[in-house]
């Protein structure tokens, strides 16, 4: 079972702010392109995940900004599994910069549901994870 | 028939980029909220029109930019019918600052479809645009 | 002193996903317009602010969800200072349906700092807050 | 001198709206970092540039959306440029899916201008992109 994996995004325009540095929802968005990757490369692709009817939206989502991500870096997002129950699963993620640099760590908490919302309990490996 | 209607949106510190003004894929946001509005105000809500089964994904999409909108600013965008034919309709934009200056133009063409995106020929005044 | 401030923001197209309901990340940027209004309605403009050279990046930001918003929703924000310390600002946000639903919690701290990002202490009542 | 570049982006779950397919705002996102990753590979990179004191707005945004990109594809940006005046530079860009497939076609206009928005004119080959 692979335990972590890791995405790079580069730092673009369209995510820094007047002060130069990202701004801070787009933390949010590389934790969902660094969870979707993790998945992929551990277990079943989200996608396969929706057409089995199971949906992860998000419950809580966290950030701390420890240092700022600057204009064209090249980060790197390394996403592991905190807590995983058959009702839900916590994602905790850490922002790197290329001098592996701490920027920031973060987690969000994810039920798992049906395309009504419903809560949906997971049985035995569904999410493809302990293969 | 209204023929008109504007709509204010405060630029943001999300929408500003380091070199202080609204980044440009943010008008083509704020175009959809405009004639969004407009709709709302001179017919049938977009949400109304989804109900019918009648989509208006964009086909077309252009932006000229003048004068560079700046953080805080409260922006007035002013839209309009170009062009309106059973098989689609196009929205023209302008957007001006406090001063009334216009700061940028722009224009949307959206084919009518259903939500399997085949094409849908309005009959009479589907929009509520003539009532 | 006005203790809480209410900015109301509509579900855009822009800001809902596949699942119809506005993605998590819109809610951070909510956050933000939400106690920019806060803030020029209380004291001092968020912009008047950097002209003293102090500025407020995020330094924790945190939502819980409770129930989704949906497209074309008309939203409500409640804003409120949740703890106010020379060095730093915390705000609490609270989003309300128009049935006065409560959709979501949450909280963002922010250090006072300068345009170089060194920390700034705050003396007497330079937000204006307390006028 | 390389006369185009390839950029692949993966649609996410942030891209998409409730018709399932990419927003047409997110596009414009996608040219951005095409023509940045075009300019890294076959001259100065954009940073490169403002350090320069040259930066290029947009003047002009336009993008045809032939077929819709959906939820999790693998879409390639072909950048190239299509008009190169000492003013100002017209990029080129062509969206496909992994079948190959044209989903759009855009271009963006750029002028050549200093911190101070103030026109610049480039002489010789400041971009680098016939060395």
């Amino acid at each position: 079972m692979i335990k972590s994996s890791s995405l790079r995004v580069r730092v673009r325009y369209a995510d820094v702010d007047r002060m130069s540095i990202a701004y801070h929802s787009r933390y949010f968005e590389w934790f969902e392109m660094a969870r979707t990757e993790f998945m992929r490369a551990t277990g079943k692709s989200y996608k396969q995940l929706e057409q089995m009817d199971i949906f992860l939206p998000v419950y809580e989502a966290f950030c701390k900004y420890r240092k700022p991500a600057v204009y064209d870096e090249l980060l790197e997002i390394k996403t592991s599994i905190k807590d995983f129950k058959p009702t839900r699963i916590e994602f905790y993620y850490e922002v790197f910069d290329e001098n592996k640099t701490l920027l920031a760590i973060g987690y969000t908490i994810h039920p798992f549901v049906n395309k009504q919302l419903k809560p949906v309990i997971l049985r035995g490996d569904a999410l493809g994870f302990f293969k």
